[in-house]
């Protein structure tokens, strides 16, 4: 970096850049666009980087992030109990409470098996997630991605869970909404012809 | 935003979707990110933020960013004096150091006339511009960009230097080097000629 820039600036580049998605032009943008904000805009999101572990707290029964444990979906008295959705990431839960189509409570795996990065069984959260289910739990939905990593680690959680008392289903893989058929990789269109519903 | 996430979340994830070229859902990623990064990560990038401005100054010669006024460029025994070169931003002054090729000083302007935008003269820094081209400045290059903007704040400099002792250049506007003339834009194109010179 250019050093007869300042160096609190040349600090702010480095590190905006080495978040996910940001590249050094997309950094160097962001620096002098928060240089040319007034102290009202740069004190919230300074200090919402420097607290945000204070007050987060992982949900004990989900595994969600949240203030309180157990969480606020979890602690839900209106939410299905019977019914556990099984996702990798916090941000699925975001996503798929978007939807309102799901009433029932998750569980946060926080990854997927992919033994090429190193992760196995035991940095996931799946010993708590077999522990989740009891005979309370009527349907686990795995939703998982629709990636190599992703259907691995279903087909492990499946396999797990085929002696309980509780259905294993798998979220539906097809063409998305909006789609377009000719464009659709060969995988995605044999799964939308193998979960074809009636009419 | 989902509001079962925990507060410091939520604000970060606002306060990211502010900044420029960063949509909702990349804010939402960079800040779970953000989140399983450990306090040696936050640390560094939060407190950059809420330090940004301290320690930073604007040069009074070239209203570039620095430490110290005058910044290190104007300081600089070796450059050459005789030559100023007009950008709008600071990066504009980080790309072209980058490029190794121009030795003199800069000067900042800090945006450009856009009448749309309510920009006019007196938001840029064009008087102290006109003030620094005294008699031993040989050469004024105007590198304001070459969007609609730029052409009107480079022509406005020419024409209010036009009677002053220095010579006022514009940069080269044509085909971008590893640029394809077939998918070029007729005004690229027509510069691009207008420009040719012996080869």
């Amino acid at each position: 970096m250019s050093n007869f820039l300042p160096k609190s600036i040349r600090t702010l580049i480095e590190e905006l850049s080495k978040l996910p998605g940001i590249g050094p032009k997309s950094a160097q943008r962001m620096a002098i666009y928060l240089l040319h904000s007034p102290d009202s805009r740069l004190k919230p999101l300074g200090e919402s980087i420097l607290n945000l572990k204070k007050n987060v707290v992982f949900c004990g029964e989900c595994w969600n992030v949240a203030e309180m444990d157990p969480c606020p979906l979890c602690s839900d008295e209106r939410r299905d109990k019977s019914m556990i959705c099984v996702v990798e990431e916090v941000l699925d839960v975001v996503a798929l409470e978007k939807t309102g189509d799901f009433k029932g409570l998750y569980h946060v795996l926080h990854g997927a098996l992919s033994p090429v990065d190193g992760i196995g069984p035991d940095q996931l959260k799946l010993e708590e997630l077999f522990a989740r289910v009891s005979p309370g739990i009527d349907e686990v939905i795995l939703a998982t991605n629709p990636s190599l990593e992703g259907e691995a680690t279903a087909l492990y959680i499946q396999k797990h869970l085929q002696n309980s008392s509780a259905r294993v289903t798998r979220i539906a893989r097809g063409l998305p909404v909006g789609g377009d058929l000719e464009y659709a990789d060969e995988v995605t269109l044999s799964r939308a012809l193998k979960g074809r519903s009636e009419f």
